[in-house]
């Protein structure tokens, strides 16, 4: 085949090989995702996907689960009840896409997953009406394009692990989400991981795997 | 002579040319600030000047001043009591040099200056601390390094024109003063105005003359 | 709901929130506009809009306007009648986009404008012919693509603030922009401040700003 | 004066404002930490010092101490005895400075740290003879300059989140480090977190706050 | 006619000119693929082709083929029987199309080629099940996008010139293919020689001719 | 209107104002060139047109004429019989419209053409064939993408001025002409003055105006 | 030898080999530079030298000359008297050494030179103060730094060939030269040839060439 | 110790680990090299080395030499009579640097050694001279600065691999070598491996590879 499964990951890792849909056909990821959706006892997750990858494997595999707003195809299997908090603050509506790929990454990894959204720092004391959320979470992913405020703003107030998400929203010198992350990779405040521009599922697969340091493991 | 001063330009922008001492040789910077200073009723300003280019200007007027931090040499001549109010806020200790040029700058220009120093958005409620200075402004320059997150909060708090004036302050991707620059451009609050990194005089002189709009004018 | 508007902003800033359409759906711009036109005495301002989100919000306020020339929606309400006066300076015909959204942005800060067209420094003459308008106003918002050069021209002609806006115009080395924004921010003229490449709103916003200080405030 | 620190932060983040040392005068660091140093019970930290800010700040607190590889001036005060493994593993010799200013933030934070040295992967035979070492962390620090790649190889190896710190240790097309920091960005291995270039504090206190998660919290 | 071939090149080469479609008209395309296949007694190769030129010059050279996954047009002829041993290793299912450009040009060239798929540093022991075939290669190409560490792995393993080709597969900050070309640039190990982003003839060409080397010549 | 014709140009610099179509609508493009085709005696001409352009512009000056290769649509009207010579060379197929743009246009100022193609460095001797007709031009104007090596080579052969033309002619790190333009930039051979990529009118205007001194002047 | 002299370029390009000092040890260079001195009957020139060079080629070549300003050692040698004209245009103070460059090569190739210094735009009254200067050259090298205007103001007043010359003289994101360039590639004006930042050489070297045409060819 | 020395790498890679000296203390390199040298029975080699490495070094190693020229510390043992042919090509007197790096690198790995230097493009006839070097030899090392043009000629003239190095010689856009590194990874000439910018060890390395497949192998 075109492809070497890593079924060797979930011992490794604790968690299976995660597919990513784009650049290959729709058949491509379908088989793949069907193959991990036959192999194993554990969640699937396949990110960047469409509609033609999801009807294509809901035809082998008919549990399997397509959310639109984050291209994400995923079969929740073997997760055992949420454990812990992993919050996802996200700065406007056009963040979303991406806060929703990291929100459903954490919770396939078995997190609580809370939503803070649109608290952009243009007024700010709409996310101090969030602080009590903040403040509670284990871990948070804070997602922003623009120029990323959001992310110095939260990890300034909190005392947690911040899991950083550049997203590619804005026009001009954003460049596509260059600016968010170089803002994210200087920010003042500390206790920031930064993660590639619009990639939600790394962010919450990293969240997910602080969020169940001494409680699972 | 190698320079052709401009002494027409107090007419046309109220202020007279101001000299950029940087690539001239010190002989060069003295020999036009002293021609300023014997030509003209109003200030002198000259900036990124040195030592030597100070003691050599003195010879001829000695009233010239040298503030070190700023690297400004200037003559406070012709200016009436301050008017209005320019707020000038700035994130951290090493932001200071850029900060006191467009201190210098604006106060030649006639406005009164008020200098907030020290309140980057790692500890956010330190600029809380000065809501009412920052209030009562008419024009804020905000003056930021690192990541320059705090020109976003400052211009979603406050409802007055904002010149924001990103500095080489910080390592690696804050490459010189291009991530705050980009953070600043890309604010997602309103009212904002960027100049060139490490610009604190072109902020001074475009908050001057917005400081005394609808005073002076 | 997906969005949390903030209300709260006509008071903190002079001006309720403008809404940024692009990457949201129509639907979700057209649900946040109409949120706007119930609620509020003053006027609303959607950029980056289309005939999809325009067509949504006429039908619950039926009053609501949409120029596509600028792809601005907006509502002209609670205007008191214009006053001080914007002069919107731009280089050529491909700019009047983004020139057009800065008009329309500091008519609904409740500014007189005056528009200026096609005077780019290739005939240096057109921009002369001119000359009366550009001393009897404000402040200017200057809109180039190319390399901006006007902004220089401008900037070393009047006393007044100018804001600068780098627009998307060109090819090649003009990197969508990048090339105007840089030449605007390292300009040898006083007195200008920048703002994001294609960003017509913010040099209105803050134009509009600048226009009513010592006349409304 | 001239700063204004941030008392409150071990109360809101668990940790003492740390000094960037970076662009202030020797005078000015040493006065900032002496302060830290008289005011609070916890350890203090300043980062990209010299000997000079050292032999100041010496004087008014005589144990204060200095690591000139990582240029940290430190003060080991109110740290419980370690707690957690935070693995610091770095690629070559010429990284050691970056990793080791990491490893001095982490216990300061109060982890008990395990270093790994020159295993870069030219010769991947010397990273597999520590595996155990990896193994048994709570979380790692990987420090790597060149093209990074050691950070793929250990976050595929490991199921712990993995802190990548790129280093400008390279030449020519290494861009003073940014090759390795893209490289981190795109790593194919899930579970890391990426922080700016040479910032091994960073890193050291991101890791120290998930070390603690489960045991102190 | 537009095109001046090079019809020598075969005698200064070994190889004859090959011809590069994208940017020509399919017409322009198939008549100098036509042409070269008219002259010559050796093989003839297009690349980045498309169904349109191969169906256009099908009509004038019935033997040519068409490779739609590496989008390559070519005749097959005049080859000798295959010699000695390229092993093209590529990272992901994704860079299959480059990885084939490359297969396909180096056995025009007179190359045995072995293929080796979908062993991304991810999971390494995928690798490493593969190690025989890579010892006994002469050269080696080695494919991958992300961050391209594959390069370095494989380099470090073997005593063999590696030819390594990034490829544009990724987002945000591969900056289509510049961090893996990056990342190949700066390898640690030795004995590696980069081609341009995507560029499998390149690399097929170039490990054509070692692979030659004390063989044919 | 939109437009401010600068119909002074003819005698200021002895050729009418060239219409930039690209950015404009059909209609404005059309309009333009109308009224120039309506206004002058001289040559009219507009550049990245295109067939919607010329059928609207048709329908009043009935004599325009249209070039699909390079875009253009022109007027040849009161050009005196062609004068020196400018030769365009031009390194393969994919450069020809770009090539065709400079050739249109120096025609339009006066000058003979002479045309050199596909020519490019990978095969020198293709060159070296043409070595008379570069001898014998008054002005060359050289056309390459790809790595752009053909300036440096014949600039190194010939006495005359060489415009350098580069193109967006590649892929990968060719960034779309950044590296043919930086290559003409940092020739070795001297007497090149090098114009905005894909910029074929640039070079055929200064290249009609180097040809006719001495001549018309 | 460590350099093979080129000795056949004067009857190549008319002019002999012209020395880049830079990177070469002053022995080197002086070695070349007195070969060049005892070989030919024409000019000598050598750039980016320094008092080192020049006084180790006076030793065998007294007639030598240096030129601090501009840094370059030449020697006056079989030039008849100057002929056309070649008009330097300078933006401010800190370009004179670029510009100086260019005035001594264009010299040496035989060329009168006008000097006009000091003429940027932010005071545009003082280049109009020269535009008979400007109308008698034959071409123009116009030398600017900061964001570079000054060409596109130039090149829009006249009509003969303009050679820009981006300088390296600003800060921030003048990013040393590179917005004068882009500025300059990007200018709306036409019949302007572009050189490498601060590459007063070979603008000077063209302009010599062009203005030679119709008078000694 | 600090160092995790790879004795292995000399039966894994037929040549023993290089030591890159720059971002190490003299002291360090020393002991390294020194280890190396009393160690194997092999050549060593170190980088980037200066005096005080040698001088170190040569207490404990007695054999060991020093090229200032290129900065390398080396041991020539073990090495039997030279094989093949490598020829290293320059294209200008400043980068005899890198090449020498190169040439001494490949005669470590018991490779024959040519050297052509100062043929760069500008007289293009100075490389013809030399063709008979190139066509006899088994793999070329073609080293060039400033726009790297060198690299496309050579390979479009001989059928055997290039190995192609920029080098970092140039001022301006050149960007310190990033110029000649874009146009020899876009090279329209078959054939070309690139290395790192001023990495004439990789490339000396990689040739020495090629040089003796066929005779050792
Ligand atoms: N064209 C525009 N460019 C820049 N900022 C804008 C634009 N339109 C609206 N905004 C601002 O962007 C924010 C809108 O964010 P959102 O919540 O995504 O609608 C508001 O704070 C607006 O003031
Ligand atoms: N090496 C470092 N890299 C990044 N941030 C740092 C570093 N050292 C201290 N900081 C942070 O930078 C801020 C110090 O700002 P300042 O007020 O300029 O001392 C604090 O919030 C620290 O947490
Ligand atoms: N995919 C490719 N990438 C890089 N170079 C190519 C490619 N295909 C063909 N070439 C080379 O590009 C040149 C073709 O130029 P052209 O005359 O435009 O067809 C030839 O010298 C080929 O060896
Ligand atoms: N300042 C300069 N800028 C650009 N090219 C130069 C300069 N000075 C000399 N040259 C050219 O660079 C080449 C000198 O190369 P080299 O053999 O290194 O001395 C010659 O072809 C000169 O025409
Ligand atoms: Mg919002
Ligand atoms: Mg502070
Ligand atoms: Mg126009
Ligand atoms: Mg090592
Ligand atoms: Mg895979
Ligand atoms: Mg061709
Ligand atoms: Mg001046
Ligand atoms: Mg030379």
């Amino acid at each position: 085949g075109f492809a070497q499964l890593d079924h060797h990951r979930s011992v490794r890792q604790g968690f299976p090989e995660v597919v990513y849909c784009e650049g290959k056909t729709p058949e491509q990821s379908a088989a793949i995702l069907s193959r991990l959706g036959a192999a194993g006892q554990g969640p699937v997750l396949g990110t960047r996907a469409n509609d033609q990858v999801f009807e294509l494997v809901k035809q082998s595999v008919p549990d399997m689960q397509y959310d639109p707003l984050s291209r994400t195809v995923f079969l929740k299997r073997g997760i055992p009840s949420p454990i812990g908090d992993v919050a996802i603050v996200c700065a406007g509506t056009s963040d979303l896409p991406v806060a929703e790929e990291a929100a459903i990454t954490a919770e396939l990894m078995g997190a609580a997953v809370t939503r803070v959204t649109d608290v952009g720092v243009a007024g700010i004391h709409r996310l101090f009406a969030h602080l009590d959320t903040l403040y509670k979470a284990r871990v948070l992913v804070v997602v922003a394009g623009m120029e990323g405020a959001l992310v110095s703003v939260v990890a300034g107030l909190v005392h947690q692990p911040v899991i950083a998400v550049p997203t590619s929203v804005g026009y001009g010198t954003n460049f596509a989400g260059v600016t968010p992350l170089l803002s994210m990779l200087n920010t003042c405040s500390s206790g920031v991981g930064v993660v590639n521009i619009d990639n939600g599922f790394g962010a919450g697969y990293l969240a997910g795997m602080i969020n169940r340091m001494g409680i699972s493991a």
